[in-house]
């Protein structure tokens, strides 16, 4: 039996896995990406490790997700913000002159959003939205059964999207996108203003009312500990857990921006499902139930009747599954 | 040769076209809604004039654009704002046992994007967006050549897309949508607003400086003789035209807002060309311009290299010759 290739292609990895005809990931491996040694020898070690996974094995196929905007016809990356050098290279063509099989490539968050389609949590779903929320927020949607490309294969950008028309200034240039309300990023320099706020809140409480001494004061957020320190999203995450309601009301808040990025999603898709992957999603139920709040509360009632919003599945296999289907799913291109 | 019949249900009136192969009017109805007296009254008389105008002919289909949104698989209106007592009824039904044709309905944006895809504005893109401005916003989508339905037929509700997430509130019970800022309605009341506020501060200017008097002072807009009695957008588009400031400032407004919507449509969709129809569109080249800059700001710049935003070319006739064509955009649906 004939097996097809992932590659997804991020910032810092390189995941690289062979994937069954049941989408089954059958061997791996995950190579740095060095982005800063520009593309050739990051693709060179591709091909490489392609050939030893490979091994015995009748390979048919490669497909890369990459973190960046991709022309589909000669797989040529576009200002790929955390791919400094890599701006023009024709990941296709170079990989397929390396590898003598065909390739096809897409946005990252496009191969994620087939993985999730076709094994993961939208299996079934002609009309589906995926979106994975990490530093940034990538997007990709189905509709009627077919990837939504659109005209440059740059479809499906919920991070730029704008929910304050004029809102804060965003690194696209723009104002008031999505991503500049939920990268962790800024969630993380959120967190730690509020919290910084709160403690000179109690410390001031503490000094002004000296007859309360010894009496029960509100405790400051557990993430006060971490104000000296490195505080990332996976603090916040388990802050959240453990009730902490600091972290809790900054979760919450997440989900509200969040859902009014998804409003528009819903009315413009129409979609019966919506899933949510990427480190963000480990924010968990009270994330989830954030958003389905704010969405419920905006959308027509109509496009709500059936629709569900749920964690994806496939955790970080998702990029290399999709990618590996990308000569199904994209079967209109050439190959190589 | 077979013809198909498209039918155009609005608040107003109900327009009635049998249309030939190259999408051309062959013959036309127009009939008052009537939308109070219920649905039954007007799907009746529809049926009637689908006999009288297919005379002789034979006649392959009926499509119907109905201002509301429509179930597919049965044709069943939900919620037409403008057609108070139509709620759940079944056009899909009613007509094709009325006339014996096959029937397909769909919203009526969906079938003015139709129309100008393949015979307007819109003709040979695979990837399009569509958008009707009026009392209310309308939008459809086309994305690798196919319409964009969605779950429940809904998708391309531009009108409803959330702009500014802390915005105004709308009628649909949401805060911020697109609508609530370039529905024609609420253009005529900022426009009243702001020529009100115009002549109070003209008339205390010439007040408190009566050594002015008789010397040059700003003319107040030309749209302050109709603050006694009635203005319409047409009013607001002809002033513009003729070089009115603050006709032309409120255009250019209603351009950027729209703008503003598009910069999420073009993130979402990825379109290679955006056509604007319905009355607004009258604004004019001060309307596309402001549009276009706001769009061109705020996008990806790989996303606005090929984008056009153009104005639509079919005119009132898009609704009748989208809708005449469903039964060809929509093969997979159970006629009637």
């Amino acid at each position: 039996m004939a097996l097809d290739v992932g590659v997804d292609i991020g910032g810092t990895y390189i995941k690289i896995g062979v994937v069954d005809g049941d989408g089954k990931v059958v061997a791996r491996r995950r190579l740095k990406t060095a982005a800063k040694k520009g593309p050739a020898q990051a693709l060179e070690r591709v091909a490489r490790t392609v050939a030893t996974l490979g091994g015995k094995r009748r390979l048919r196929s490669v497909g890369v997700g990459i973190a960046g905007l991709v022309e589909h016809e000669h797989g040529v990356v576009r200002v790929p913000p955390n791919l400094p050098g890599w701006n023009g290279t024709a990941v296709k063509l170079v990989l397929a002159e390396k590898t003598g099989l065909p390739v096809q490539c897409t946005n990252d968050a496009n191969a994620v959003c087939i993985g999730e389609w076709l094994y993961g949590a939208g299996r079934g779903c002609d009309d589906l939205f995926c979106l994975t929320l990490g530093t940034g927020v990538g997007g990709g949607a189905v509709s009627g059964g077919k990837l939504v490309l659109g005209a440059n294969h740059a479809a499906g950008e919920l991070g730029h999207t704008v929910i304050f028309g004029n809102g804060l200034p965003c690194r696209c240039g723009g104002r008031g996108c999505l991503e500049r309300y939920v990268g962790a990023g800024y969630i993380v320099k959120r967190a730690r203003s509020r919290v910084r706020v709160q403690v000179k809140q109690l410390a001031s409480h503490r000094e002004q009312l000296p007859m309360f001494k010894g009496m029960h004061i509100e405790r400051p957020s557990v993430l006060s500990d971490l104000l000296g320190g490195r505080m990332t999203t996976e603090d916040i995450a388990r802050a959240a857990k453990g009730g902490d309601r600091l972290a809790l009301g900054l979760v919450e808040e997440v989900g509200e921006y969040l859902g009014l990025a998804l409003v528009n999603v819903v009315a413009l898709f129409d979609p019966e499902r919506i899933v949510i992957g990427g480190g963000l999603a480990g924010f968990g139920e009270p994330l989830f139930r954030s958003v389905r709040q704010m969405v419920m509360r905006r959308i027509q009632p109509l496009t709500g009747r059936k629709l569900d919003i749920v964690p994806a599945e496939l955790g970080n296999d998702a990029g290399i599954v999709g990618a590996s289907r990308l000569g199904r799913v994209l079967p209109g291109f050439r190959a190589g």
